[in-house]
Order: structure tokens, then C-alpha cells, then sequence
């Protein structure tokens, strides 16, 4: 995935990264909390809960998605200017287990940060009585947003 | 989207995906529940609640594709066969605007049915004080699969 | 598909869509032309021929992505201001049925336009001998872009 | 991108690849050549063309995809049996920059490969007076067919 080391705009980013993640509600909700932040890249963690499953017991796939998809966004709000707000245009999630394990690591990196657009890869891991597993990819586009009272932080 | 009228395999396909629906946990645990089930197609319907909200008070993408993720497969699951299992592939959304509302309809359609992969498209829609606004678009491939037991209904 | 009637910002859309498409070699050498040029959608026709074939003599998929990407961009193009350029951000292709036929006829249509992002919708029909089936589904992420030299029409 | 090493079922992967390169008519139309062809991982180069640009006298991007597209399916084809076809059920590519540049080399890795379905990664690069950038990302799903006269190498 991406190898190149990235300048943050903003010194603060990770400050920044937190403070937004702590007025999430739903990450709350489903347990996720965040793991290494660093400019261009950020880990979210979730553990496994019986809240969360679909109907064979195993995590929901909308689950390994909604935290995969949510260090996408950190990973590319690593790297905005201290004012911006970001939005998720779109994004593609390949699913290729089942979220089978005790623990979900979710690795987002920035393959190329833009002006307006930022493009990020993600992967998801299930850890199973301690062996790791591939068990979703994904493509996000994050778009910056200046100037907007409504989106920001 | 899909016009064609489907013939599904199963004549109780209606009682299929509500049983199957009703073991996953995580639907629960969001608060989403099934309006229409017809042939190639279902909606899902999801009140705001402040435990799934994002940054601003709105309520999160990841509520939104989870639920939108899960009328494709129950689409597709509509016109399966009676011991076939399904399996979601990829998919991708679009999210056009905040899910700001007080109840969320995911309205799921198959576009082309096959005996392997099946493809459906998805559309959310945010209901605000009475208006209703697109907010999400999907697309999401499906796979039948049969003859294992640790993927069935 | 949108079934919204867009009002187009430049009422010279449809010479403004048939000067770009001119200018694109790659439309020529593989032999697409424009059809229907409405506000918010664009129709373009493909023969077939035995140059843009793949190895069991069908029109190969890049052929039918790359006239179906084409309407989708033209599709947005119709509604974006005189002097903006436009940029493919992404598009996604769904593959149903193999290229078969005569003709081929690639339909694109705005789903949500934006003054930054619009989203648009394409689907690809094969024409066999009289008989029209849908081979191919796109959404594609069109952004506008102005005041760059090198971005334009 | 992916990194493990995989074994081909078939040891004449190589040949089968070329083979069925060979007979793409749309191939030799455009120019595309077939670069490293190693287990789960296929080469494809491509020269810049006047016949292959778009308005701005840019590569295509259709033709981007087109070459990318293409070796992200033969990718997946070193690692298939001997008698079995390949159909691309989606692809989704992110478009980074412009197709400026003189050469243009799409690299696809085989991120897991199975049964019937086959995940891949591609990645497209623009060689410009020796300089390499990357201007596309894409990932690609494909399915293994056995059984059918009509999808066979």
C-alpha cells in the first residue's frame, strides 16, 4: 500500500483525528476505539460483541465496513489543513471472510492526499485465537471541505 | 432501477429472510427493522437514534450502509433457492448527503438475478419533517452458495 | 434511473458536449458516436468490430467501460457551467453478459448533480439481432472544475 | 500490495496467458503488450498513441482501464486451473492523474485468490521523460468458470 511518508499540514493532527472520534456516538455504540495515528495512516480497533453479529454469530460485515470506512476518513484527515471538514464521497468494500475472531484491526493509508480529493486504502483483519486474517479490503475517496460551518471536525 | 417482475424459486421466501433477519443481533442492536419483502425486492427501515450519530448530530454512514448493505443481500436472498446460502462479494456507495432525519428507508431492487452472482442496487432515502431526500446509492454483488453448512439463511 | 427534469446552467450544452466528444481520438478509433444529448443525459452508440474484440470474439468489457464511462462524463458535462472542465474522479462497472451483438448502446444519466461532485448512472445494452439486453451497469463520480487551463472542456 | 507467493495450479500458466493475450484483437488494436507474468501477478505495457487520446491529447482513460482492466483478469488467470475460464464480475478504478506520458505500465497482483471468486489490485503508471507516476488504482473481482464451452481461456 502506500510507502510514502506524508507532512501533515497540521501539527495537531492527531489531536484533531481524536477529538472528532470522541463526539462519535456510534463509535461508542459498537466499541471501536482508535489505535497508532500517524500522517497518512490510522488503525481502528474493534472487538468483538454479540451485539454486533449477523446470523451465524460472526461480526457483521456492516460493522467490519462502518469502522474500516471510519479510518479511511482519519487517515486522510490526517492530512488536512487545521480548518477543513471532511466528506466521504464514496467507497468500495470487497469482503472476503467472515468477521470470525475475538478482535478487528482496521488499517487505513493515504495513497495519494489532493487539494480537494484524497484517495485512501483500507484492510481489515480478524485476530482468531491470535492468528490474523485478510478478511476485507477497501477504496475510499475523502473529499475536503472549506468554509462550511456544517461540516467540520 | 429494476422493472422486470422476478419469479423467485421458493414461495416462502418472504418467511425465509424474516427468520434470517431476525438472528442478526447487530440489526437489534441498531434499531433497523423489514418493511416490504416482494420477488427481487426489500426495505429496511431505520429511526435516528442519538447512539448512532457521527461528529454532527447526524446519524452515522456506517448506520446507513449497514442497513442499505443488508436490504441488497435480502433482495438478492429473495430469489434464491430454499437451501442456498448467501454470500455479499463486494459493494460500493455513493453518499450524497448527511443522513440528517428522524427515520431512514433503504429500499433494495435486483437488477439482475443469476445462479451464482446476483447483482442488486440500493438507495437510501432520509425522511426530514415530512420531505424525503436521496442520500445514498449502492450497488452490491451477491453469491448463492449451497452445500456449506457454516453459510445457509 | 433519475427521473428529475435538470436545468442546464449553459444553454449551449449539446454543442458544448459534440465539440469535446470531436476532440477525443479515442472515440473515433474505436467508432462510438454521440446520440440522444438531453440535460442530466447522454446516449452513446458502438458497433460492433472485429478490432475491439476479445479472445472468443465478443466486444471486449474495456471497450464497453470506456463508451459507457464516456456517456457518464458527457452526462454530467451538460450541466456544468460553460467554463468548467471536468475530471473523472472514479467509476465502478458491474459486468452481466458478454459483449455479443451489433450494436451497442450506452445510456448515462445524472443521478445527483453538485456544484463540486455529481453522480451518474450508466447502463450498457448489447443489441443481437434485433434483441436488446443489458450487459453492463457503471456509477461514476464526475467532479467540476474551473479556472484550470489545462482541465477544460 | 499483496505479498505472499503463490502456488499455480497449472505449471503452463505463462503460455495459457500469452495465449489467450494473443488472441484479443482489442489488444493489438490499441498497442497493450504483455510485460512479467509471475503466480499472481501480470505486467501489462502500454505506449502512448495519438489514435488513443482524449481532448486534451492525454491518454484515454478508457484505454487506462482497458490495459489495467486486463492485466488485473490475467493476474488472476496464472493461478486458475487448466481448463478453467475467467469472467470479471466488477471493477472499480480510482483516477489519480491525467494520462501524460510517453509509456504506461499497469502492474495487477492477485490480493487473495480462491475458488470461485479472485480478488484483485491494480495500479497504473504514467512514464513521463522518465519520470514515473502513478495515475490509477483499481480493484477488480474474478470469477473462475468451469463447465462452459463458450468462457474458456
Amino acid at each position: 500500500m502506500g510507502q510514502a511518508s506524508f507532512q501533515p499540514p497540521d501539527p495537531d493532527y492527531e489531536q484533531r483525528v481524536r477529538a472528532s472520534f470522541d463526539r462519535q456516538a456510534a463509535m461508542r455504540t459498537i466499541g471501536a476505539s482508535l489505535g497508532a495515528i500517524e500522517p497518512g495512516r490510522v488503525v481502528i480497533e474493534l472487538p468483538h460483541s454479540p451485539a454486533l453479529t449477523q446470523q451465524h454469530g460472526f461480526l457483521h460485515a456492516g460493522m467490519v465496513a462502518t469502522a474500516l470506512d471510519s479510518a479511511c476518513g482519519y487517515a486522510a484527515f490526517t492530512l488536512m489543513p487545521h480548518d477543513a471538514g471532511i466528506l466521504t464521497i464514496e467507497y468500495k468494500i470487497n469482503l472476503l471472510a467472515p468477521g470470525k475472531g475475538q478482535l478487528f484491526r482496521m488499517e487505513a493509508t493515504v495513497v495519494k492526499p489532493g487539494r480537494t480529493i484524497t484517495l485512501v486504502e483500507g484492510r481489515a483483519f480478524a485476530i482468531d485465537t491470535g492468528r490474523e486474517k485478510l478478511i476485507a479490503t477497501m477504496t475510499a475517496t475523502e473529499m475536503t471541505v472549506t468554509g462550511r460551518e456544517d461540516i467540520k471536525h
